[in-house]
Formats: structure tokens, C-alpha cells, sequence
């Protein structure tokens, strides 16, 4: 094949490191301090943002950065080889796609889109481009996430019949500036009701349960239950008075606590919980599994540790029989020695200072690894689409009071997720 | 009002002691060390036990009963007021609506009942007989569970809009005899899939809830979804080799891990977990609780402490704004001073030996107090229906793939739940 990404990507080998530009100026700012060790393999020389005030405060941390108030110049610019999608993922799918168009790989922020329709015209301008997207779902690469998939993928669990994840945190501050207009979070509270932000809690169980991988597991059936509104009324209420039309009830149409059930096509049962509102500590990395052979569980804040129990290693047995001693937990890190994940292993001293738990740095290490090495990112577009689905379609589980929705496949063209079958 | 059930009452009232009858002697005797606090309200006078050793293993400590191997014997027996079934549960709602017919109050252990006809009937035979009918489900009872209680009921945690339960104890070695015969419990791991135990779970919660009061919130429609079978059919294999049917994943009906969604009438979404197969420590006291103004959540296991969040009360704020403290976890017993519950404050000296947590003390004084002051126990039958026919409801929504059921309106006649309006 030698469509012009083979081309392209020729070039970059030959050529050094993937030229990036981020995209979206709050969010992107994270990723600054992580590039240091990948210089190699990626150099940052572009940064967008319509808000003139975030490009000069950009420019002072980096003159040498070629600066954009508008995407579609920045699209234009022939010395940028892929964009970093930090934006409101509202609007995610639609520049991804415009990047696409014009010939530059894509690292898009989560989630990829936000309808049905989006994430297949998503699929489409991948498959039409050549070239790699990939989605930057940083919850898989935390150290104990990484730590599990390793166990998972070696059988300790044994045959895996269910995962658990939760995105519990109260960002109810990030829905308005402050004069009480609703900012586009606000506006999704307002608009819409289900599991709207699943990839944080879905993308790590979705790698243990080898959905990746060809012929891997897939999603297949959902149900969406989703509580009342308690939390955001009575603080608009607070912030902004009776007058603030967020004040009502009935003004918001998400409800506090939103739980999504799947069944995989393997039987697997996947469960997802989503509260940005309610009143408590944070709790954006709840994770749990269970297997014929053991389970995992990750602490209920972050001074706890995670806990695993593995039969045959860990103590006690289970079940228990009279005079047999109880099964009991072990904090997960008393495995590392054997199955920390080699790459944490390698970087631990670099991605331990990146944010998110060091995950970010694994995030662009494997987008440009993946475009450099010509082969697909282990976020590619099929993953990216299947989890971003949950949203569009707990949406429409929630509007038919919980009836269950099938998702549908996006991975219609198999081979194209086999390792290196792209190149 | 002088029907025969007041008149039985009076007489409880002016000569003393409820006389109760066990019913079943596995789980009953477990009831025998909490009586000694309780003997000026009730008195252990017979036992029942179909099992002539057990009978004989009975009499060795209590030579004073009356024992049966017949319970319609027993309940021809006058000098008997009560009956406490401590049977499998497949007999319950049969055996709760003899004894009454008999004229003797009922308490009955979990569940009540198994399908949506024998709840109708057991509420009928409930109205009908005027005698006091319980369900003994304990974890309503324990010491968090209490204060939570207390907790919520003071508004604490401010409008509830989420709550959850687990029950997760891998008992699969109670499903067979030493020859692999399948017992009660085998054979309803065969035969059905659903949440086929869910009391323990739910029970705490529709407390904390209120939906014991009079015009309290009710269950109004559920989905359910289950994993498929991984822990029995291995398990048996092993246990009894490939010649026995468990040996074959598709021999039981019964998937690992079940979760239920429930929503009630006023909005509040319910969680319930259950997994009596999967290997792993036992967690059969899993619960949560979200509402605008704070959280709960139990421990992990036995040796963490539950923890709650109060805003304004607890550390930190939520949500979080930049450069404000974050909201941080407090230990329940914490709060123990202000919100421990008055009967455990009182009784805590004699609860503190009984089984399950103290609780087993409380059903007893619940169930006794209630007949001899002549009003409803905290779990009367339409509370003791709601909560079982989870059951059957979850069964239907499994087969017919998720799809979302509606419960009955059990409280038809919304004045008998109201405190005293029996008497």
C-alpha cells in the first residue's frame, strides 16, 4: 500500500519526532510538563485557543510555540503532523474529523463524540485517512490500573464474569461562570440524562477484558437507571438565587447518580456509576473485578490502598468450609515485584511527576509510539466509539425508563484491529 | 375493634412472656444465647425440627422444651403464641400462612416469600388473622446500620437521591451435600437467575429511606442484569469430577454477579449487588448512601471503618473550588456520641454477643415488643413483600433480558401501616 499516510508516515520515521499542537488551552496545559522525556519521539511546536488571554499566558511559558486563535488556520499549517484535542468534548468528533481531512493524526481528549451518527462519521474518516487516531483515555495507564491488566491478561483472576467502575466527583463549580451563565457542562446537565462521561470508568475494564485485542470481547446490551436531581438545584439556588432559572428543580434534566448495567457479547456484566454533583470527597477512580479465581478492588479514596484477592496465593480460602481459614485481602502492591506493568517499570521516575497519576505521560508516549511504529494506538477508533457509545445510548435507555438499548459494531471491518494490519 | 386477635393480645399483655416456638434448628440456634435479656417479654418454650438428631442435639441444652418433628403438631400446640422460622425459604410464605391460620404471630427469617402470588397471600392471610407477622431481617440492625438510620432520619445527609447494597459471600459449598446432592440452595442456583436474596442488601436502606412510615416511599420499577456462570460449574468439576451435571456451565441457571436497579416513587435510585459463588472475602455488608448534603459508605471489609462525609460538619467542601480545602472522609464512629442509636446505647452490653453483628438481639425485642405493645413491628409484611419480591420481579426482568419491571402496590390499604392503627 502506499496511499500518502504510508507516505507520511515514512517521512516521520526518516524525519524525528511527531510535530504536535494542542488544541484548547486549561486542559492542554497539563500535558507541558510530561514532554520533556519523549523529546525523541515528540516535539510540541503549535498551540490553539480562541481565547487570545490563554495564548499570551502560553506564550510566555513558550515563545517558541507557532500560536492559533483559529483551528482551521492551525488545519492549514503544513509543519504540524498531529493535533492534541483538549476542547469540550462537545465538540471533539467534528474537529477530529476536519483533522483528519487535512492529512494530521489525532489525539482527541475523552469522550470522542457525543451521537451515534458522530462516532460512525468518526469511523469513516479514520478508515479514510489512514492515518492514526487514537483517544487519550489516560485512566488505563495509572499504575494500579496498568498493574491489574497485567494479572488480568496472566489468568490470575481467572475467567473474568465482572468489572465495576465509578466517576464520582462534584464539579458542580464547573457548570457556570461567575455570573451564573451555565458553561457547556452547565448545559448538558441541563439537556441531557444518563452516563454521560463513561471512559474514565469503562476504558480500564474494557483493556483487562481484552476488548482490544482482535476478535477481542465487545459490548453488546445496556440499561441506564439514573436518580433524581437533589445537588445542583439547591446550589444554584445558593449561589445565585430564587431568579437563577437553575434554581428549579426541573430546570436540570440529569440526575444525581447515573448507573449504567452492560452485558458483553462474552457475558461479562460491566457496571458504571456517574455523579458529578453530589456533596462528597472525590471518587473519579472507583474500580472493581471479579473473577472465577480471585478479585480486585480499588480503595474508597486515595490514602487507601487497592486490594486483591487470588486463590491459591492469597490467604485463606473461598468458600470457606467449617475450620478452614476466611479468605482475606492483600493490598495489590505486594504484587508489584511481579507484575508491575514494564512500562511503569521503565518510567516510573519521568510519569511519576506527569499529572493524573503519571498517566498523561503514557498517553502521548503511546500516541506518537503508535504513528512512529505504524501501528495501531491501544485506543484506536473502534475502542474509542464503543465507550464514547454509553452516552448517546444511556441517553436513550434513560428517555424509555431503563428499557435496554444493543449497541452497535463498530468494529465492522475485523482485520483492521489486528497489531499492525494498518501498515 | 374485639376480634379473637385482640383478645390474644389482652391475654399476652396480663399473663406475661410471648411463648415462641424455633422453627428449624441450623440457623435457630444461633437465636439461643440472645434470649436471657429478653425473658420478661419472650420465652422459649418448643422446637421444631423435622431432623430427629437435631431434636436430640436440642435437648441436650434445653431439656425443658417441647420439641416437635411435625410442625402442624406444633401448631396445634396452645400453649405456643409464636413461631420463629428459621426453615429454608422455599417454605416460608407456606409455613407463615399455617401458622397464622393457627392463630400464632410469625416471625420469619429471609426471604418471605419466593413468587408475587405467595406474597399476595401472605398479606391477606396477614389482614385477615390480625396477628403480628415480622420478617427477621437483621441487617437493619446493625450498630452503622442504626446510626445511619439515626443520621438520615435527622437529615443529615440532606434529599437522598442514591443508595446501594451488596451481598457477596461465596457460600457455594452449602449448595450440595458430601455426595454432591444438590440441596435447597443448589437447586435454586439451577433453576432460577436474578436477585434471589435481596433483604440483606435492601432492608437498611428502605429504613434509612423511610418506607416503613405511613405514606413512606415505595419500590416502583426495576431492571436487573446478571453475569454469566463461571464459579459453580468449575467448583463442582473439581469437587465431584466431570460425571456430575454441575460439572457443566450451562447445568445452572444462576450467572456469578447479579445487580438490580431499582427506582421508587419519589425518585431515588437503588443498587443491590448480589454473588453467593464468586472466590473472594466475604463482603455481605456492602452499603451506600448519597444525598445533596453527604455521603456514607461502608467498609471494604470488617477491619475498615465506615466512613460518611457531612458538608458543613465534615472536613473540606464540595465541590472544590481553587485553593479550597477538599472534602475529606470522617470514620462513622465518629459521630457515634450525637447519633448512636438509643437501643444500642441501652442494650449494646447483651447485643454485643449475639450473632450478626448484635442484631439478632434486636429482631427478638422488635418482634416481642411489638406483639405485646399492640402496634407494627419496624419490618411488618407489606415492608417484608416489598423487599422479597425483588425476587421473583428480578427472575422475569433477567428473562426477558433486562427488560424493566414494575412492583405491585403491596400496601393496598395505606391505613394499616400507620403505628397503632392495628390495635
Amino acid at each position: 500500500m502506499h496511499h500518502p499516510a504510508c507516505i507520511r508516515r515514512f517521512c516521520h520515521l526518516s524525519s524525528g519526532p511527531v510535530k504536535l499542537a494542542i488544541v484548547g488551552g486549561s486542559r492542554g496545559a497539563a500535558f507541558l510538563k510530561v514532554l520533556a522525556p519523549l523529546a525523541d519521539q515528540l516535539q510540541l511546536v503549535a498551540f490553539c485557543d480562541k481565547r487570545e488571554e490563554m495564548i499570551a499566558r502560553w506564550k510566555e511559558d513558550r515563545p517558541d510555540l507557532l500560536t492559533f486563535t483559529s483551528y482551521e488556520k492551525l488545519l492549514e499549517c503544513p509543519d504540524i503532523d498531529a493535533v492534541f484535542l483538549a476542547t469540550p468534548f462537545t465538540v471533539h468528533a467534528e474537529q477530529s474529523i476536519q483533522a483528519l481531512r487535512a492529512g494530521k493524526h489525532v489525539l482527541s481528549e475523552v469522550i470522542a463524540a457525543t451521537t451515534i451518527e458522530e462516532c460512525w462519521a468518526l469511523v469513516e474518516a479514520v478508515e479514510q485517512s489512514g492515518l492514526t487516531y487514537m483517544m487519550a483515555e489516560n485512566c488505563l495507564f495509572t499504575r494500579s490500573n496498568m498493574m491489574v491488566a497485567q494479572m488480568a491478561h496472566a489468568g490470575l483472576f481467572g475467567e473474568i464474569s465482572f468489572a465495576e467502575g465509578g466517576y464520582i466527583h462534584d464539579v458542580r463549580h464547573l457548570q457556570h461562570s461567575s455570573d451564573g451563565t451555565l458553561t457547556w457542562r452547565g448545559r448538558l446537565r441541563r439537556d441531557v440524562n444518563g452516563v454521560v462521561y463513561p471512559t474514565h470508568s469503562l476504558g480500564p475494564l474494557a483493556h483487562w477484558l481484552r476488548m482490544h485485542e482482535p476478535n477481542g470481547d465487545t459490548l453488546e446490551s445496556m440499561t441506564c437507571f439514573v436518580s433524581k436531581e437533589v445537588a445542583n438545584h439547591s446550589y444554584f439556588r445558593e449561589l445565585f438565587g430564587d431568579a437563577h432559572p437553575g434554581a428549579d428543580r426541573d430546570y436540570w434534566r440529569q440526575g444525581d447518580s447515573a448507573v449504567a448495567l452492560i452485558k458483553t457479547r462474552n457475558g461479562v456484566l460491566i457496571q458504571l456509576r456517574y455523579d458529578v454533583k453530589s456533596a462528597r470527597p472525590i471518587q473519579n477512580a472507583h474500580y472493581g473485578l471479579q473473577g472465577a479465581n480471585g478479585a480486585f478492588l480499588s480503595g474508597r479514596h486515595k490514602d487507601e490502598d487497592p486490594i486483591v484477592w487470588i486463590g491459591g496465593r492469597s490467604p485463606g480460602v473461598s468458600p470457606q468450609r467449617h475450620g478452614e481459614p476466611r479468605a482475606e485481602w492483600e493490598s495489590l502492591w505486594t504484587y508489584a515485584e511481579q507484575y508491575e506493568h514494564p512500562a511503569w517499570r521503565k518510567w516510573r521516575a519521568q510519569a511519576g511527576n506527569a499529572g493524573h497519576g503519571g498517566s498523561d505521560f503514557f498517553v502521548l508516549d503511546e500516541f506518537s509510539s503508535a504513528i512512529l511504529e505504524k501501528r495501531r494506538p491501544l485506543i484506536d477508533v473502534y475502542d474509542a466509539v464503543m465507550w464514547t457509545s454509553v452516552f448517546p445510548l444511556s441517553v436513550l435507555s434513560v428517555e424509555t425508563q431503563g428499557k435496554p438499548v444493543k449497541f452497535p459494531r463498530f468494529n465492522r471491518t475485523e482485520a483492521v484491529r489486528a497489531p499492525g494490519s494498518e501498515a
